[in-house]
């Protein structure tokens, strides 16, 4: 008579499950077997769901989210960049409002000779996305296969494409179970989400921009430097250097927000123009990617590389290359009347006197949102054209009828919308603020050239 | 151009989670919502198993605990029993080993003139079932129609059955769900899942046996004690009188376990005989459920007519008309010979001498659902023939060479497998034990007869 086994010998989802939920740290080969079953088909979604929320309730120690980064980023394909001899870093925010250092970092640190392979993800909620400000150029190809995106990193020293499909697919399946199972506020599953992601990039190192504000998603810095601690932690247990700056996104970075608008602000960065505070920040995580990427053997040495390549034109060059490498019609680089432009403007006016002392970042993001510049829902397209042009930020004098911001929009009822959104965000008293917050709060890791 | 909605006006899943996750209380229209959708099939498996660990990592109120259970009562039929005159009372037990009191109760309680509309269910884990036992009566049907159920119950004032599709579809498929999620230890959603189908019965009043001990699903008092009064206010909130008893399951029940075996100890209850516990704890229950189904006036009259009944042989020719009236062979309970007998039987040995100090109850359920009387996947079917008798309990004396049980088998490597787990469940030591556990641990909810 056959007899059931009493002890199973095999993996049980349950088991995982009941573990987490009492408080227990899991094994890295329990952790191994749930990520690779769920990738497989093997466990359904409801199992994993119960799971990620006793992630979200009682945490995971650095082990147990360095296991999960592993198995996430072993659960698909890992980029062999060794025949590259340039180091390999890259650079990754955790999202804002204007914040578009990367289309300046990967051909500004690729001319000093390290090697930009970057994977870049689209606008989440009220922040920008890199693909879409680099799909504002038209032709650009982000979708490029893993050959190509190679061609392109071996020729110019940098490439940015958005995630395929043979990267860590169980970071795309777990993301959109997150997503709509009230999963997606957990450190630990973000640390592993962004670092599998990173990892599988095949990079030496990473600089990471970890927002604070109230125009990021971790709004205030203790719950910022937590989440900036465990990816340079788990990025340092996995062999790599990692380095975190906090900084800050307590106002939209730069003063234009919406795709073709953020090109055209890297582009005068590019050019040795642009806002103080995107170039100042471009500067900053410039001269920590050619420092860990063994360009420059000090910060300071890497940032007045840094400063050196935009002044010379090179950047610029680089940049040019790598658009046209990737498809794209550099005829915009040199006249940006040829991006796509919205019908209309209108201007936010003042209705106060005084100073600007502080900015609701989050909704000004929703304002470029709701104008089609990001989407309210995942299949919603892109609309490069539209956007905000920020006239004033904190710290400035502001007199009643001066225009506070420009919308650039293609729908009345939308720019209206977003109008009255910008004009709410700004707070103005009569007082001029004290001191400013400073653009980088702390670093994170630590400092050094290449081991 | 149409706009998209900036607040959705719907019931958002994805809301209700996040609000539980976050440690808020849910209104009554939350939980109804999420109940009543994931009932329709409109809400997914993984969304709600995201909601149900949060609520058993986050808890509930006792205003959301209500409303959980309503949403749940209220997601199918609830039998109007308002033509049948008499009180309508039920008893409900957690679950234990040897527990056979329903089978005594709701003859004993009819017979006094109570309505019992006893909807009950199967072996779970460890335990023993109440359909499982009646299904030992060769014939005995469990599924009966509401309109047959009904006639039985104006017939003979008692009807036994097990849960029908029309009653709380929602508690079935959160069940099935918290099965394999890893949530099914959450007091607020065991009280949730008791109370809607008990609640559905279209009963005045409720008594509750909330096993504790070793062999119970609350190892500890304090877990049960919790749990039996959220049932209670739970029960109370919705118009109901509803006591609980925490009654000891540090032991088995009885000395029967076992489908038929427990029949058999029924009967010799019926008679005025069996076991000391299992009488005494009939007698409890039973007075209980005379008491507030308005048959008694105190709690010692209800216990003074139980005994009579028995006495008078009217309890156990009420149940024999149940068993007929559903069904089943009556010949059984003249001749229990005519149960299905199981083909070996074999006895286990004290080795010690000395004092039975404690049992490992739970281990004695096991056993049993080993030799084939419970399940060890759902989709088993049960051996009505198989079980255990028990020779020696707590407090009695053991002598070496002398039989602790005797084990009804049909499978040898069954056989040997419950002997060795019923040898170890014993503790023997040299010390007569000092006291007993008591029977009944404490009662809780407001003692007196119909409102």
């Amino acid at each position: 008579m056959s007899e059931s086994k009493v002890v199973p010998q095999t993996f049980r989802a349950i088991d995982v499950i009941r573990k987490k939920r009492d408080g227990m740290e899991l094994s890295a080969g329990e952790i191994e077997g749930l990520v690779n079953a769920y990738t497989n088909g093997d466990v359904p979604d409801y199992q994993v769901s119960a799971w990620l929320m006793a992630v979200v309730l009682r945490g995971m120690t650095r082990a147990e989210t360095a296991a999960l980064t592993d198995a996430m980023l072993h659960s698909g394909e890992v980029l062999d960049l060794c025949s590259l001899p340039a180091r390999k870093v890259d650079k990754h925010s955790t999202g804002g409002v204007g914040d578009k250092t990367s289309l300046v970092l990967a051909p500004l640190a690729a001319v000093a000779g390290v090697a930009v392979p970057m994977i870049s993800g689209r606008g989440l909620g009220h922040t920008g996305g890199t693909l879409d400000k680099l799909e504002a150029i038209p032709g650009f190809n982000v979708n490029l296969p893993v050959m190509e995106f190679r061609r392109v990193l071996e020729t110019c020293g940098c490439a940015m494409i958005g995630q395929t499909a043979e990267i860590a697919p169980a970071d795309r399946k777990l993301y959109a179970l997150r997503d709509v199972t009230g999963t997606v506020e957990s450190p630990f599953l973000i640390c592993a989400s962004i670092m599998s992601k990173k990892l599988a990039e095949g990079i030496d190192a990473l600089v990471l921009d970890v927002k604070t504000g109230s125009g990021a998603f971790m709004k205030n810095e203790k719950d910022a430097a937590f989440l900036a601690e465990l990816m340079v932690e788990t990025g340092e247990r996995m062999g790599k250097q990692v380095v975190a700056l906090i900084t800050d996104m307590d106002q939209p970075l730069g003063n234009m927000i919406g795709n073709a608008l953020e090109v055209v602000e890297v582009l005068d960065v590019l050019r040795g123009a642009g806002p103080d505070d995107l170039r100042e920040l471009c500067l900053e995580l410039g001269a920590w990617m050619l420092h860990v990427g063994g360009a420059a053997k000090t910060l300071s040495e890497g940032r007045k590389r840094s400063v050196e390549l935009i002044a010379s034109g090179a950047a610029l060059e680089r940049f040019r290359q790598m658009v046209e490498l990737q498809g794209g019609d550099v005829g915009v680089i040199d006249d940006p009347r040829k991006f796509s432009q919205a019908r209309h403007t209108m201007q936010v006016m003042s209705a106060e006197n005084g100073f600007v002392t502080s900015m609701q970042c989050e909704q000004i993001g929703t304002a470029c949102v709701i104008l089609g510049g990001g989407r309210e829902r995942k299949e919603d397209s892109v609309d490069p054209a539209v956007g905000i042009i920020l006239h004033k930020k904190v710290g400035d004098r502001v007199r009643p009828g001066e225009p506070l911001a420009t919308i650039h929009f293609n729908s009345e009822t939308r720019g209206e919308r977003a109008r009255q959104m910008i004009s709410e965000s700004y707070h103005i008293a009569e007082a001029r603020p004290q001191a400013r917050r400073p653009l980088v709060h702390r670093v994170i890791g630590k400092p050094g050239g290449p081991n």
